[in-house]
């Protein structure tokens, strides 16, 4: 059984019945009865499962502030809330956006808005966007937004939302006020796990349901994917939660494999991610020094800027960090920005994490050069040469 | 020492000589007397040495047929090669060039031209440019080389150049005469070791100067880095010779280290290449099957064609083909061509290949997804996937 909340999604319930799966459209689980193996609808409704796969998901967290309940304010986390938002903007034909939040759904979402005409401020309570980089790779992505015209506030505390004199909705600030056709709270999410809790599932330290490398919780036939459950993450050997849709995909066809009797585990996640903030790239992947430091590691780190491509092709200027453990000379981490390349560089550092490759390999790998795409020594060599000699 | 034959590239050597390096430009070493030490200059100077590098490169091959020697007739392998070619483009006023060769210099040099504004033909012996690809992909390069003007003419073989009627050339070739301005001889370089050989230098059996992975010789204090020698190849295990500007560049790091009492070892490569042909990306790693099947592989592969980016981004079509060891299901290589990210996807093989990964943990690599960049299931797990069934 498929459960689907959302009506507006009318076309993905359809394609499933076409497969012989029954799909029940907008039927909301109220509880779940293990022992008698049902499921209860809104409706008292009780369907039967032989094995139950929880893919509860996410959700936003929408801060608990004076007002933030009025029209115009969204989270962002579904297709739904997307349809909403736009559907917003069209029909109040607005001008501008406020956002509060400054991780990479705010990064990607200010780019949209400013794109689509909407003059666009980001309140952040932080310094710099995007806490998961370096604060020097994170003065980029503030260059960028200025660059194309967002408005970045830091230090900033939303107190309160009211209404505006010349916008319908004013956002009360330790900064000041701002007033705006639409607020949207992009300051994270959170697994959504009532039910699994209701029914007795295992919930691991991140919150979310605890699963083994096939997927299945601490109940016999009952499996959890996606935003909703943990991940086993191979640097940190620590169980995560991170709500990303491609880690999402794997776990779903995981579970399949292990119910249709095709086992086959999840080899975990390294914490590889992306964004795009209008001309730059943004990606990271492994640990953090805070997360290293976490995992009984000796972090030592090395921030290089760099040319993204060989120098006679031009300048696209790239930053990348490397962090290492200081004992082993293993590679933890890696964060990249730039204007081009910095996703490549990720990737390809993700795989060395994957792998366990330690920075004297990394410093020498053998990478598809040609002018276009890097330097003869690319920024992954000269960082990795830089962190040992930091060693 | 540092021997530059090239008078053209005057700022090198003084560069070296502001460090107190002594150079000498100009210098062509005749022969080298490895019992006395000391080498043997054009103009009968012997000068001394301790310790010896050969950095004696590649050279370009240049077919020996009927009228190859006349003017407008160049090769393409060092810094000199671009000067002259430049300049006789400008003196000559050039219109039409004719690169016979389909290589991935063949590749670059037909770009360049046709974007300076120089009707290009290529003449291959085969059917498709870039053999190091299979011919599905290859088939995509060639679409690229019309869209853009470029004339491909295959299974062409060149017998004579003589003078043209309105050109100052004419190539005679199996297929018909063409005029041009200019011809090129794309068709390859191989290492230049006559020295080496002159003083009993091992040659590998790929002709290239044997090395171990210190870039020492078989002979004491003498080191052999750059296109002129070997690597250790570390999926088909083999010694091979890839004249690429990477390479060297580690080669001569590694060199340096040694000699100067820090030791350091090569680690080798995995046979990273990539090229641009106008909006084309096209990369490749590894072994093909003709090279696993000589490595005792036993290969199985898959092309896949797809999105480099998520469908909602738009369509930027790629294709990639992965072949592993069917045995062991271990990665082998791979090649990709696309109008984003094949150079992307090939460096993450590439530290896969490394590490020696097998193709079901390339199936769940984790990489950094965002829509710019990537579908959820990224063209790496497609591919990895398929291989799999398939094996």
């Amino acid at each position: 059984m498929i459960k689907d909340k959302n009506k507006l999604i009318a076309r993905t319930p359809e394609k499933f019945r076409e497969t012989g799966i029954d799909v029940e459209s907008g039927a909301e689980v109220l509880s779940v009865n293990y022992e008698r193996g049902t499921i209860e609808l809104k409706d008292n409704k009780k369907v039967p499962f032989d094995i139950l796969v929880m893919a509860t998901g996410a959700k936003a967290i929408s801060p608990d502030l004076p007002g933030a309940r009025k029209p115009g304010i969204f989270t962002l986390k579904n297709l739904e809330d997307a349809i909403n938002i736009k559907t917003y903007l069209k029909e109040k034909k607005c001008r501008k956006a406020i956002i509060i939040g400054a991780g990479f759904i705010a990064m990607e979402m200010s780019e949209s808005l400013q794109n689509a005409g909407i003059q666009t401020a980001i309140f952040h309570r932080g310094s710099l966007p995007a806490n998961r980089w370096d604060p020097e790779l994170s003065k980029l992505m503030l260059e960028e937004l200025k660059t194309n015209g967002v408005e970045f506030v830091p230090s900033a505390e939303t107190t309160a939302i009211k209404e505006g004199k010349d916008f319908p909705l004013c956002a009360v600030t330790n900064q000041g006020q701002w007033e705006a056709d639409l607020i949207l709270f992009a300051v994270g999410v959170k697994p959504n796990v009532e039910l699994a809790k209701a029914m007795g599932l295992k919930i691991g330290q991140t919150g979310a349901i605890a699963v083994n490398s096939r997927q299945q919780t601490s109940l016999d036939n009952v499996y959890a994917v996606g935003d909703c459950c943990e991940s086993y993450h191979r640097v940190s050997k620590h169980p995560v939660n991170i709500p990303l849709g491609d880690i999402a995909n794997k776990q779903g066809r995981i579970a399949g494999r292990n119910i249709g009797g095709k086992p086959l585990t999840f080899p975990g996640v390294v914490g590889a991610q992306s964004f795009r903030l209008f001309n730059l790239e943004a990606a990271a992947t492994g640990l953090d020094e805070k997360e290293a430091i976490l995992s009984n590691y000796n972090p030592i780190s090395t921030l290089l800027w760099g040319n993204a491509i060989a120098q006679q092709m031009g300048l696209k200027k790239i930053g990348l960090k490397l962090i290492a453990d200081k004992s082993s000379g293993k590679l933890l981490g890696a964060q990249a920005v730039g204007f081009a390349g910095a996703v490549s560089r990720i990737n390809a550092l993700s795989v060395a994490l994957w792998a366990g490759l330690n920075i004297d390999e990394v410093a020498y790998l053998d990478l598809a050069y040609s002018p276009p795409y890097s330097g003869a020594w690319d920024i992954i060599h000269n960082a990795a040469q830089a962190l040992r000699r930091a060693i």
